[in-house]
């Protein structure tokens, strides 16, 4: 393997990125000149330099102040930390951030547990989020925010289960996102599914 | 405009055709024997005298009874008298039976409002609606089940205004399907309506 | 089956189209009123009515004046009867046609050959092709024109096997569509045959 | 603009990737341990040290031996150095390269013309070419090979117009990659350019 194939290797990996892309990526560095190669390496070391994962939410953040461990959204003290929204992965939350619907408190659960998986995968940090449940003392409600899949209702599942004697014992009410007709939906197109969600949720 | 070109002209009237196709189609008959063409002929044509409008859901029919002027559902005892779902079209209706998730009765309005038209189309069977709820005792939810698009938005708060007084008189409830996220959606990619409604509507 | 299903099983056979687009053909016949219905029956009918095959290149053309049995390609003086470009059905001679780079006479093969088949297709003319090369003494030259697949490579070399005496005995020259570089094509996407075909075709 | 924007900015640059797709590369690296963009930076980086450009053809090769000016197919004495393509980048060769179909010797022009530029662009190496051609006595053919596009025929017009006296000279013949159909056409969907060709190039 030489450098080309090793960086094409590499560039596989991105998300969406197939063998071919990877390499047209690593001939697209090549034409470039050595200047924009520099600039790209130093910017994706110095991401990791600047960037930190909040200790209490999880995701990653810009850390303007480099002593600060916790993100912005974690230190607003405008943000409502009576409701929790639990999301699976940054780009999750960075989504929901825009729609600016949604004005509380966040947490990363770091990926979502399979129907096949028996034990839980590392990963997920179910036990994080049990302990920010008990040692925060506002929180009245956790919304679960689980893409609508397979995958994502196993994972709403087994976190209901997982946090049911703590939210329980603590009066917190949990919730999933609604479900029913999304932007675009037609009627005729719908699945039984969405179609059920709809009905059983009108009003 | 020979033979060809006049019955492509037709078929390119048909829905999600285009020029080329409905072209296709033309060539495709003539390259089939006579007794195609025959059937296919009979058959359109028997359609037309099979089926009846329902005068009363207004859907499409076979009419197996030739006497009959109720379609199957519409007679059916078993079905829910006292719900009433309210749909564009007959795909529409199609699709929810498919689903088998709704055993009430159904009312095809003929099409949607947009917000564009002054004048409420004359295809839209709003007084036909408005006949139904009055001399129907039965009814106690109305569920309008429009696609979820800005003309099925419009046409859901059309029917609402339309029929509002009728139903404080009758004390029957009118809901709209559910909105949030549907089958497949990802959080990630989602449109700012869609949040807004899957977090509004949680549950 | 009723006259609904029945119809969506005719127009299943239609090219390109698939059960879910077959029923909303159905439904949308049944939406338009009767006189739509009635004039497309009467099309079809009349399609095959006026549409009569050509006695000499096999394809169908408008009969305008019912007695005859020759299209007006065949019939046309100023189109080059030395040269005989051989297609599999209609649509490829309608596309040529329209292209206007061609302006000799055509004959349709009626359908290809596939590798696997042992038998020649009884919708192939491989003997009315052989008949008009015998008693059509102006013809200098065959093209023959399938399309670029794995299909119309087999019947390409099967009609040359199959003409070779009649064309040899004559002095008939028999060609076949260049291949190359075809509109669009990008380098870095092609495949390997069309690099070689490109290559060896140079110019 | 903060360290993930900046990023962003960057893979934006990349082919064929947008806006959404490069943030999503940025939150990819930001989720990967430090490891693993060490690792991107570095061979990023060692990429530009490994590759030169070649004095003779200007494709980026791996130079193993780092004395080396030359690539390894211009080194190549089993390489037909009486035949010389010229192509418009990297991807392109690396693509005809891998079709084993050609055994010649390649000439990266760097670019294409467009029809509306009045300069030829400072990318383009047409000096190069020229050089080439005089000092290489042992050319007898030149193929220019560029994508079917107005901006291919363009520069294939452009180039030959360029050295048409140096070749004349040398009685060195000048070809173009040949035009017909190709893996995947069909008759009856192509357009008029390629029927043309397809027809012009019978064979």
């Amino acid at each position: 393997m030489d450098s080309i194939d090793k960086l094409a290797e590499v560039f596989k990996e991105f998300p969406g990125i197939g063998a071919r892309q990877a390499r047209r990526f690593v001939y697209f560095l090549m034409s470039r000149n050595g200047d924009y190669s520099a600039t790209l390496a130093r910017q994706i070391l110095e991401l990791k330099k600047d960037i930190s994962q909040c200790t209490d939410c999880f995701r990653f953040f810009v850390n303007k102040n480099s002593n600060s461990k916790v993100c912005e959204i974690c230190n607003d003290v405008n943000a409502d930390d009576s409701i929790l929204m639990v999301l699976e992965k940054d780009s999750d939350l960075e989504s929901v951030k825009k729609s600016r619907v949604y004005d509380g408190k966040y947490f990363l659960l770091g990926g979502l547990v399979s129907i096949v998986e028996k034990n839980t995968p590392s990963y997920v940090r179910i036990n994080e989020l049990k302990n920010k449940i008990s040692n925060n003392k506002s929180i009245k409600e956790i919304i679960l925010a689980f893409s609508l899949s397979p995958q994502g209702d196993h994972t709403d599942h087994y976190v209901r289960g997982e946090i049911k004697d703590l939210v329980e014992k603590s009066g917190i009410k949990v919730s999933s996102l609604g479900r029913g007709l999304s932007t675009g939906t037609e009627l005729e197109y719908s699945d039984n599914e969405t179609l059920k969600n709809a009905l059983k949720n009108r009003q």
